[in-house]
């Protein structure tokens, strides 16, 4: 068992304004598919992208949008998000506070699929 | 996509105190793995128990407890649980309020594994 929070973990700025801390992945041994938990500056928003794994979301809390191909909802503490794989999507933050959210990804071949920046298929 | 709260989605009492929303589940078509939100009422605990498929936790808030083979830890928002295959735990609220996380599962078999009070390997 391995406990820590997830402000212990180092986290990595996968973009600005966007900051990842993995803590249950490849390093802890997890066999199936790794937690990351996403902090978004105010300004900050991941790329309009997909990607052939899914994602499956928690908003933690802060104000934010999720945008689909044709959708673009608000989002809050408590809201769940399941992205298809394939499926292109982004996440914004849209308050003044730093929005959380907790997302999953299977493992691909063992490893974390790669980070934001080098995995997306558009803008 | 499917974004929902979690509160939309219709709790299952697992055991008294202990309530379990599916929010990414077969329901949803997810390939790999199932996202639950768990709600303890004050009194409620899970069963001391293991079984061959990890979990992976995130804190949402409240105060708790995970409790180990040989550990007894305390839990509050933004920790972060890997409790690994064949593990003995189990997750107790210790506070006054309610405790709330997320636990994700793998699929077996694509289906999501059963519930507590049936896949308890011990008390």
């Amino acid at each position: 068992m391995k406990i820590q929070n997830y402000r212990q973990v180092k986290g990595k700025e996968e973009l600005p304004g966007v900051v990842m801390h993995v803590v249950a992945g490849p390093d802890e041994g997890v066999p199936n598919f790794v937690m990351r938990v996403f902090e978004l500056e105010p300004s900050g928003a991941t790329p309009f992208h997909s990607h052939p794994w899914e994602h499956e979301v928690f908003i933690v809390s802060g104000k934010g949008i999720v945008k689909g191909e044709q959708s673009e909802t608000p989002l809050s503490e408590g809201d769940a998000i399941y992205v298809k794989p394939g499926e292109k999507h982004c996440f914004n933050n849209a308050g003044n506070d730093v929005f959380r959210f907790v997302c999953l990804v299977p493992l691909i071949d063992g490893k974390m699929p790669g980070s934001l920046s080098s995995n997306t298929t558009s803008g």
